[in-house]
């Protein structure tokens, strides 16, 4: 298999404003480009978008507003994880050979259609993701004894991290006690338990090893890719506790790049609700079962930036088919060592976990530099 | 490049009936399970949806309807060539090592959201394609002097030819002066020169070497691929008389598979209107400029089903996601000498022309037993 590395990235700040979807593609594109002027345009093979937006033929627009005539041009689609299901398909196109340089872009707005999976009847009445995250929240509390206070934890943490990230949608840092006052969505969870939805973009740009290293001296290399779709209905989940696609992933992602899970530095963790953090650092082997929320405790106290250092989907806020991107830009700038503030220390390899629809789907990356 | 192979297909019939997506896609897939009771489920890799409906996280609902467990499963959407780009996408995957068995479905609804785009406001009043028809019929009748009644042609042709396709919408022949009859769309648009919207879903199964010649003797390869995007809008497009994506795709997917066009037995092309099918066959470089519709015309004559032999989109209908899916389908039923009363003298070499608004952008494939 051929190495592929991520040469550039751009970003937009994550909002609540009300742009069209076509203007923040363009927005973290054009940020790409600026910082990057020597990319040449006519040797991208491929413009890759993912987005949840309704709005079709959005490659091609991109593109045409971006100046490129790529070979491929494709929107991309899996809910909450389309970003790193992009990002693969990009390796894909250069590792077969198709491609040499693969520009991939996601964007979504603060109302993305995305939010609801109105197929899963098994929500009942929600059909928002609010409610497998009350019954993950309330099975794992159960489970491993834990309080309302200790789950709230992540929520402080990544508030926390979240006011070093520029881009982040938190501005503000809470207590727990701010987190258990916060408004009661259900009995299991309150508002700043939440990830929020908002208008976002982040890109990338993907190229063979021949091609990157003549763009920069510090590619990063997408070293392991693991995916597991086990079912889509919440339901079908073989566990309230733990997140089976998850492990699957985070062990084919960790076998392909020859490490093992104590080797990570540095992660990007899909904490769409606080119950999730514990949970997928669990599921990846991070730590025991029962014990991620100590682990997210501990890195607190210590303000070690280790997980989740953009602040997570919690801080930075969740422009769906945006998240996957920004996260692995995250992590990217983490092994070059530019993330200033976030910087956590002399991280060699690092951990892109994104997931969808209550993770009935996984994807889990490996960085290195 | 590994070598990439379509080893089993399934389709639904093309209609005017309202169903779900979902039911859709499970149709067609279902169709190919049973044909190839076969397979094992278990190996599926990847599973990719090719649609323009607004239904979210398709891939993993098909998967769990069809009991899949797939590592990657996502939808690509492009508008109306939405299905080439997921079987160039599978391709990818396969080639690069990351999968070894892809199932790709492709369904759409009669009332798909794709047929519009609202981007494109260089359309002016008219939104939908019938607007960049009307102008490349003008103007190709003027370049080449050509009458509405040569064109009416390929309506002709590929209706007849349809007839002998059991899945396609239309069941009718018409003549020329039917066709001249038919309603007025636009000055230079009738409605039976144009390919109608249906509800429709067609899968197929690729896979690498190993696992295809351990399932079929008779694998149908893709040997090669091209793929340009110009632009999204129209007036962007450099010419009205050519298809510059076209020409492009085609040379990159004849050299790839080191091929010329004069070697090409069979080929479904992208007749969205009936003015597409010269154009692409002058594009192609099938004949030379203004050449095409005496091409066309002749084929009529002799009764050769060599062009559109399932009738095309105008014959079969045009369910946008499954388009490109089932005109690949259809090759692949040539090649393997199973296309009953359409099949075509013992052809070889195989080609698939799918394309998006006003070819803007163009995929095209070659395809080899």
């Amino acid at each position: 298999m051929s190495e592929v590395g991520i040469i550039a990235y751009g970003t937009s700040p994550f909002t609540k404003e009300d742009h069209k979807i076509e203007s923040m593609l363009h927005k973290s594109t054009n940020d790409l480009f600026k910082k990057n002027p020597d990319i040449n345009k006519n040797k991208i093979d491929a413009v890759l978008v993912s987005t949840n937006n309704n709005s079709k033929y959005l490659s091609p627009v991109l593109s045409e507003m971006a100046g490129i005539q790529p070979k491929i041009a494709h929107s991309i689609e899996s809910l909450c994880n389309s970003g790193t299901n992009s990002i693969v398909s990009a390796f894909s196109y250069i590792s077969s050979g198709l491609a040499d340089m693969v520009l991939v872009t996601g964007a979504e707005r603060y109302d993305s259609p995305g939010q609801i999976l109105e197929w899963d009847n098994s929500r009942g009445e929600f059909k928002h993701p609010i409610f497998w995250a009350s019954i993950f929240s309330k099975s794992y509390k159960r489970e491993y004894g834990i309080s309302d206070e200790q789950l709230a934890i992540v929520s402080v943490k990544n508030h926390k991290q979240a006011k070093e990230n520029p881009n982040a949608l938190s501005k503000k840092t809470y207590t727990v006690e701010d987190v258990m006052n916060s408004k009661k969505l259900t009995d299991d969870l309150r508002l700043l338990n939440c990830s929020r939805p908002c208008t976002g973009s982040a890109s990338i740009l993907l190229a063979s090893k021949e091609v990157a290293e003549k763009y920069t001296d510090m590619p990063i290399w997408i070293t392991g890719i693991g995916q597991k779709t086990t079912s889509a209905g919440f339901t079908k989940n073989t566990s309230l506790t733990s997140m089976e696609s998850t492990t699957i992933a985070g062990q084919s992602a960790l076998k392909m790049s020859n490490r093992n899970i104590s080797e990570i530095d540095v992660a990007e963790l899909h904490d769409a609700f606080s119950v999730c953090e514990p949970m997928i650092l669990e599921s990846l082997g991070f730590t025991n079962p029962g014990e991620g929320i100590n682990m997210s405790q501990k890195l607190h106290e210590e303000s070690n930036f280790m997980i989740n250092p953009r602040g997570g989907l919690i801080g930075s806020g969740h422009p769906l088919g945006a998240t996957g991107i920004s996260q692995t830009i995250e992590i990217v700038q983490q092994l070059q060592k530019t993330a200033e503030s976030r910087q956590t220390n002399n991280p060699k390899t690092g951990l892109v976990h994104n997931m969808s629809a209550a993770a009935t789907s996984s994807t889990v990356l490996v960085l290195e530099k």
